[in-house]
C-alpha cells in the first residue's frame, strides 16, 4: 500500500498533503511503540503476524524491534516472502513447513527436562503442527513431536502413549473429524491444548467439524484454540510448560 | 385429533358433513393400504413411527396390520403409551430403554453365526443404542452389545476389539464429539454404520457436532444416518447382515 | 427408567426375561467398573454428571464409589435432587449456586500459595463461575473469585488486575459478547482458560456469540472450553495449577 | 459489459435491435435520474459503490452527477481503477487506504468544535476505519482517529479515554473478536456505532464473530452496521454529528 | 436461589459456613457498588434486567438504588412479578405491554420539541416497540408512536411519512422479513435505529431473518441492535435525541 | 394482556391514565381499520393469524370484520380456542385438522372445472396440507387431495399422475427430505408451489432440510414458501387458479 | 474433459479400451435422448445450463436438439463462450447482460395483451433480472421491465404501481436485504415470484439474507426460487402467464 | 515444499541442520511405515489422497508401496499431475473423469455375479459417480452404471428399476436437491449408500442441501457419506458387496 501511495504522488494524483496523511497513519500504528508487556516480562520475542503484510512492512517492523535488542518471531510468512527478508537479514532462520521466520539472541535458555508434546493426526495437519512446534521452541520450551498418529490407526498412538504422558502439556493438532484430542485426553494426566485444522472437505466446513468435536470432547482437561491456530496453541502450552520447568 | 373431531360433532360445532370429510382423510391415509413392498419381500415387520401418534391411532394401525398376519414394530413409543397399548394387546413386548413395542409371529428365524455389533460411547447414548439393537433383533439379526466404550478411555474399546471384528457389520452410536466410529473403523474390516446422537450441550448443537465428526471420519468404510436414528442405523445393518447370513 | 421397567413387570407387560435383559444393560455400564485412571493417579474425586440422572441412579453410583474409598463430585445437580440425596447421605456438601454436591475425605490437601483466579463478567454468569470455582476447590486448588468485572465497566476489572496477575492460571467466565478473556489475556502473563456461557438472547444463539469471541481473541495465551462448561474450565485450570503448586 | 455488447455488434453476432435493447437497459438505470433526496436535502455528495463497476461505468456516472453541480463520493474503488479515473478527472482526490475517490465543491463547510471519534482495534482493520474516517470528513464532519487501541492492550485505549469522551459520536471498528465497542461503550456517554470487520481466520467466519459480539454487547448505546461497512458506520455517525454541530 | 440456600440450612443440609459463603457471593455482586457512570452523568435511571431475577432479588436491588436517590428502570419483568413488587412499592409504575416497571423522581425533565419516532411493522412486534417507547420516555425523551405500518401495506406508512421525518431519530421495530427500516431509511434524513424481533416462524430462525435484512439494508443511515432489544434501541436513540434537544 | 391490564387497574397497581394508554395502543392497531385492499378487490375473506392471540382478541377482531359484511378466515387456531369462539359464533365452521376457523357468506362462488391439486408426502404433513386445502377452498378454488404419496413409495404417486396433471396448479407439501415437489415438477406441466414442513428430527433442523431441497430442485416451474406455511402456499395457488378459472 | 481423454490416448497413457469407456459414458448421457416432456407439450425450447460446460459440449448438445427441430435456450453462458458458439451458429441470438444464448423457430407465438412484470431492486441485480426477462420472452411471454425500484427510494416503485398491477404475474428480483417483493406483494393482486440475488457483502452471506427475507414476507401471494435463479423465476412465471393468456 | 527447503539451502538461507530437521519430518511420516491393516487383510490396494500432494510426493509414496508388492489407488489426481506420473510409471492406468490413477497386479480377482449399482442424478455429478465406480472396480467389485436418472424425470429411473434391484448394494450420487437416494431406497431391498455432491448454486451451500436431504430420507436402508466423497461411498459398498460375493 505504501508503494501505491508513493506512486500516486509521483503520478500527481495525490497531493503531498494527502500522501503525508495516509503515510502518517502507518507511523502512528508502528508495532514498536506498543508495549507488549507480557512478552517483555517473560523474555518472549515480539511476534508479527505475517499474513497480509508486504515484505517491506515486515522488514520495517522487524528492524524496529531488533533495534531495541528484542527477539523477533514472524508467523504465517510464505517461502517467497521469507527468502526476500533473508536476503536483507541472513541472521534470521526460516522454517518452511511451519512458515515461521525468527531471530533469537543467544544464551537465554536454561536447560530443563520438561517438554511439550506436539501431536498431529495426519500429514495434512503438518503445517499447523510445525507452526506449534517451532513457536514453542522459539519461545523457549523443549518439544517432542508425535506425528501421523490419527485415531483411524489407534495403535500408532498407543505405541507412544508412555512417552507422551511424560510431557508437561500436549498440543494436539487434528483436522477432518478432529477426534485425536479426546483419545489423548483419556491417556494422559496433563493439560491438553487442542488445535483444530481446516484440513478436509465437504461437511468439514473449513475446520468447523474438528472445532466442534474438540469443544464437545468427553475427556476432561482439554481446552481449544481457533482453527489452524498452531501459534496460539503453542503460546498457551509454553505458559503452562514454564510452570513445570521451574521445578524440574 | 379423531377425538376432537367427534367432540366437536357432539357439541354441534361441526356438521356431520364436515366431520365425515375430516375423518375420511385419515381412512385414505391408513398404513394398511400402503404397499411397503420391501418389508413384504424380506419378511420384515411393518414399522410404525410412534412419536406424535395417539394411543388410539397406534392401536387402529397395528390391528389393521395384524389382521393381515404381518409382524409389527413400533418405534419411539413412551412407557406411558406402551402400557396403554399392552392393556389391549398383551401379546406385544415392550422394551422400555429402546422405547420399542413389537409383536412377532413365531418360527420364522433361521439360525446363523453372523451377528451385528452395536457399540455406544457413553451411558447417555443408551436409548439410541438400544433402539438400534432391539430393531436389529426384531428384524431377525443376532446382536452383540458393546456399551460405554467411548474414546476417552480407549482401553475399554480395545479389550473388545477382537470380538467386534468378528461381526458382519457394526452400528456405532455416539454423542458429544462422536469420535468412536473413526476408531472402530480403523480396527475392523467390515462396514460401519455411524449413528450420531443429540447427547451433549453447548457447542454440540443437538447432535450436529457428532454428525459432522462422523461424516468427516478419516477412517474408510463408514457411512452415517440421521441424528438419534438408531432404527435407521439398524435397518441398514440388517440389510447388510442378511448378505452375510446366507453363507454362515 | 429402572422404575418403569419394574412397573411393567408388576403389570405383567414385561416378562422376567426381558426385564432382566433391560436391567442387566445398566449393570454392565456401572461407573464403578470403569477405570478413570487420571482421577486415580492425581487423587481426584470421581465425577458424576448429574443432569438427566435420577436421584436413585445418583445414589447407586455414589455408594459404589464411596465403597471404594474414593471421593465423589457430582455436577449439574439441582437443589431438589440434592436435597433428596442429602437425606440419605448427610455427609455430603451441596453448593446451591454451583449446583455441585460432593464428598471429600479429610487430610489430603497440602498447603500452597498458588491459586486459580476465577473471573466472571456479570451476575448472570454466576452459576457457571461457581461451578468452576467449587470444582477447582474440591479438586484441591485454592481459588480467588473476581466477579462482575465485565468489560462495559473496565475499571472494575483494572482495580483487581494486580491481584489477578498473581494467580497461576485464570478461568474467565463470560456470556453475552464474551469479551472479558481478551482483556484479561492482555493484563496477565499466565494461561487463561475461557468459558463462554449461554447467557444472553437474540443473536447470542445460546452462547455461540461468546464462544466465537473467545476463539478469535487477539490476546495470546487463551484457550477455550465448551459453552457453560465451568467444570471443564476448572479441570484444565487445576491440571495447570498443580504444575505451579509444586514449587511454591 | 457495454464493451462486450459493442464487440458483438461489430462481430455481427448481435443485431442492432438487440444491442439497442441491451444498452437501453442501462440508460434507464442511470443514477442521475434517481432522486437521492436525503443527500440533496443535507448537502451530501452523491455516492457510488465502486465495487463491480468498470472504470467506464464509473466515469459515465460521475460525469452525469458533476454535470448537475453535485459533489461525488466513490467507495470501494481500487488503486488501479482510481488511477485511471484520475487521468481523466485530476480534480478528484483519492485515498488509497480508504479506497475512496471523491470530488467536493468548495466553501460549503461551516466550522464546528464537534467531532466524530473513529477507533480501530488493530492495524488490519485500517482499510475499514479509513473508509469510515474519510467518508465522515467528505460528508462534512470533523474526525479524530484513535487507531490500534484493541482490548488486548487495554491501556492504549484508556490513555485516550478522556479525548474520545469529548466526541459527539464514536465509530468503533474491530475484527477478530470485536470486543472494542463494548469497552468503549462503557467509557463514553455518547452514541457508539460499531463496525465489525472480516479480519481474522478460522472460527471468525468472515466477520460473523465480530458481528455477533457487537450485537450482544453488554454496554448500552451501541448499534451495529454490516461487516466491513465503514461507509455505513460513518453515514450514521454524520447524521448524529449534525445534530450536535448545530449548537457547538 | 436465596430461598433455596435458606431452606437447605433449615433442613440441616447446608452448614452455616457454606450458607454464608453462598450468600456472601451475592453481596459482593450487589449492583449498588457498581459505578454506572454513564447513567449518573446523564441523569438516567439505573437499569435492572428483570428476566431471570426473583421478586426478592429485584426488590433488594431497587431499594438499594432508591436509597441513593436514584431513579430505577426495570425491563423484562412479567405482570406477575411486577404485581408483587407493586404490593411493596406502590409508587412504581408498570407498563404491561412493554413489561417495564419504573420509578422516577419528579421535576427533572426540560421541555423540548424534539421527539423520537417509534415505528413497528405489525401488532406482534408490539411488546418490543413498547419496550423501546417506554424506555425512551422514562429516559427523558418525547416519543411518537407509528404502529402497524409494515411494508406489505405501504400506504399506511406513507400517510405518516411527513410526521416521522420531523423526529430527531427513528427506532424501527420489525419481525418476519424486517423490511421496514429500509423503507423508512429512504424516507427520512435522520438516523434510524433498527430493532429486529423474533416474531415469525419457519425460516425466520427466531429473528435471524429480520436481523440480516436490517444489516444488509440498501438505505444509508441505519444501524442495528440485537434481536428483541427494544431497550437497547431506545437507549441509543435517546443518546442521539439528547444532542438534538439542546438546540430545539 | 388486555385482561392483565384490567386486573392491574382493579388492584390499584395501574392508574386509569396508564391503563387508557396501554389499551389505546390496541385500538389504534385494530385490524378493522387496515385496508387489506387485495382481499377486498378479489372478494377474499379477511385473514387472521390465530397463533398468539387470545380468544377475546380473536372474537373482537372477527366481529369488527363481520360488521362490515366481510368473510373471515382464521388460521393456526387450536381446537380449544376454536370451541370457545364457536360457543359465541356457532355460524362459523371449524376444521380441526387444518386448525382453521372461518365464516363465509353464501352464493358468491361460480362453478368451474379448474382445480388445485394438494399433495402431501406423509401423514405427519397432514396439518399443513389441510391448512393449504381448506384455505384454497375458503378462498374459492376447487381442491383435489393426493395424500401420503411420498417418494419412498413412488408408485403411490405415479398412480395419480394423470389426475394431478389436470390441475391448474399443484401445492406440494413435504417434510423430512422434501423430495416430493421435484418428482411432481417432472410429471406435470403447470406451476408447482412447494411447502416444506418442519416434520422430522435431527439433521432436519426444523424444516430447513426440506426447504433447501425444494429451493434446489432440478425440476423447473417450482417456487417455494416458508416452512409450514400451508396458508401461504394456498394463497399463491388460488391467485394462479383464478387465472385458469376464467376460461374453463 | 473429452479433450483430455484424447490427449492421454495420444500420449499412450490411456488404452483404447479405457478411452472408449470414458467417452461412452458421455454418449449414454447425451441430453438428446432425454424426454423433456414438459417442454415438448408446451412448445418450450429445450434448455441447457451452460455453466461448467465447454464450448464443444454446448455445440454438440445444441446441434442434437436442432436436428430434431426443437428450439434451444442456453443459460449462464459467458460472452466469451457465446462468441465461439456464434462463430459456428450465427443464427443464434446472444443477450450479454442476461448471459443467455438462444435459437427460436419463427411463427409460433400468438399475440396477447397479457404480460409478465420483471422488477429489480438495484442495478447490481441486473444480470439476474435480465436472465428472467429474456427467458420469459424466449418462452413466449410478453415482458415489461421495472428496474432500479428498490425500497430505499419507495417513490420510484410507487410511480409504476398502476402499470405493474396490470401484469398477470410479477417476477421480483432483489439482493442485499431483499425487501422489494414484500412491498410489491402489498401493491398487486396477482402472484409474485421472488428471486433473491447474491448481491451484497458481509452479513449478506451470498444471498442468504435476501432469501430469508423473501420466505418470511408478511405479504401474501409470494413464492420464492433459489438464489440468483432468474431462469427458474421466469419459468414459473411463464407457466402462470400461459393460464392468463388463454382469455386475454 | 521439499523443493523449497532445498532451494533455501542452496540460497544459504537455511542451515544444513535446519534442512535436515525439516526433511526428517517427512521421512518420519512416510505412508510406507503405516500398517493399513484393513487393506492388507482384504487384498485392497493402498490408497493415496492426491489432492494437495505434489507429483514428486506422489511418486515417492507409490514407489514405496509398489516396492512392497502392494497395489496402489490414487484419488483426486488431476489430468496434469497424472500425465507426469504416467511418464515415469506407464504401467499405471488413469481415469480422467474419475480423476483416479491406479496400478493393480494381475490374477487376483475371482468371478462373481454380484455387482454394485452406481447411480447418479445428473451429468454434473459424473466426476463423483465415476470416482465411486472406478474405486469399486479397482477394489474388486463388479459395477453397473445408471447415470442421469434424476427424480425430475422419474421414468428414466423406473425403466432401470428391475436391473438395479438385482445389485447387492447401490451407491447413489446426487447434487442439487439430492432426492434420488430416497426414491431408490423405496424401489430396492438392498442397502443404499448415498453420496451428496456439491453440484448446485445459491441455497445449495456447497452440497449441504443434498447432504441434509439424504440424512433425512424417509426411505429406510440409506446411509450417507461426506459431500463429494465418491471414494468413501464405494469403499463402504465394496465391503458390503464382499459379503454378497461369497455365496453367488
Amino acid at each position: 500500500m505504501m508503494e501505491n501511495i508513493l506512486k500516486l504522488v509521483q503520478a500527481g494524483a495525490l497531493s503531498i498533503e494527502e500522501a503525508k496523511k495516509a503515510l502518517a497513519t502507518y507511523e502512528d500504528l508502528g508495532f514498536a511503540k506498543v508495549d507488549h508487556h507480557r512478552q517483555k516480562r517473560q523474555g518472549f520475542p515480539e511476534i508479527i503476524y505475517g499474513e497480509g503484510k508486504s515484505v517491506e512492512q515486515i522488514i520495517t517492523i522487524l528492524e524496529a524491534i531488533k533495534a531495541k535488542q528484542n527477539d523477533v518471531l514472524i508467523t504465517r510468512i510464505s517461502d517467497e516472502k521469507a527468502s526476500k527478508v533473508l536476503e536483507v537479514h541472513p541472521e534470521f532462520t526460516y522454517h518452511p513447513v511451519a512458515e515461521i521466520l525468527y531471530w533469537k539472541s543467544e544464551g537465554k535458555q536454561e536447560k530443563s527436562e520438561s517438554f511439550i508434546a506436539v501431536l498431529c493426526a495426519g500429514t495434512s495437519d503438518l503445517r499447523v503442527a510445525e507452526e506449534a512446534a517451532i513457536t514453542a521452541e522459539v519461545l523457549g520450551s523443549n518439544v517432542k513431536r508425535f506425528y501421523d498418529v490419527g485415531v483411524a490407526g489407534i495403535h500408532r498412538l498407543l505405541d507412544h502413549a508412555e512417552e507422551i504422558q511424560k510431557a508437561s502439556v500436549s498440543v494436539v493438532v487434528a483436522g477432518m473429524e478432529g477426534a485425536l484430542p479426546s483419545v489423548v485426553g483419556g491417556l494422559v494426566s496433563h493439560p491438553v491444548i487442542a488445535v483444530p485444522t481446516s484440513v478436509g472437505y465437504g461437511a468439514n466446513f473449513h475446520g468447523l467439524s474438528a472445532l466442534l468435536t474438540m469443544l464437545n470432547s468427553c475427556a476432561s482437561g482439554i481446552s481449544v484454540v481457533n482453527i489452524d491456530n498452531g501459534f496460539g496453541g503453542a503460546y498457551s502450552a509454553v505458559l503452562i510448560d514454564q510452570l513445570a520447568r521451574k521445578n524440574k
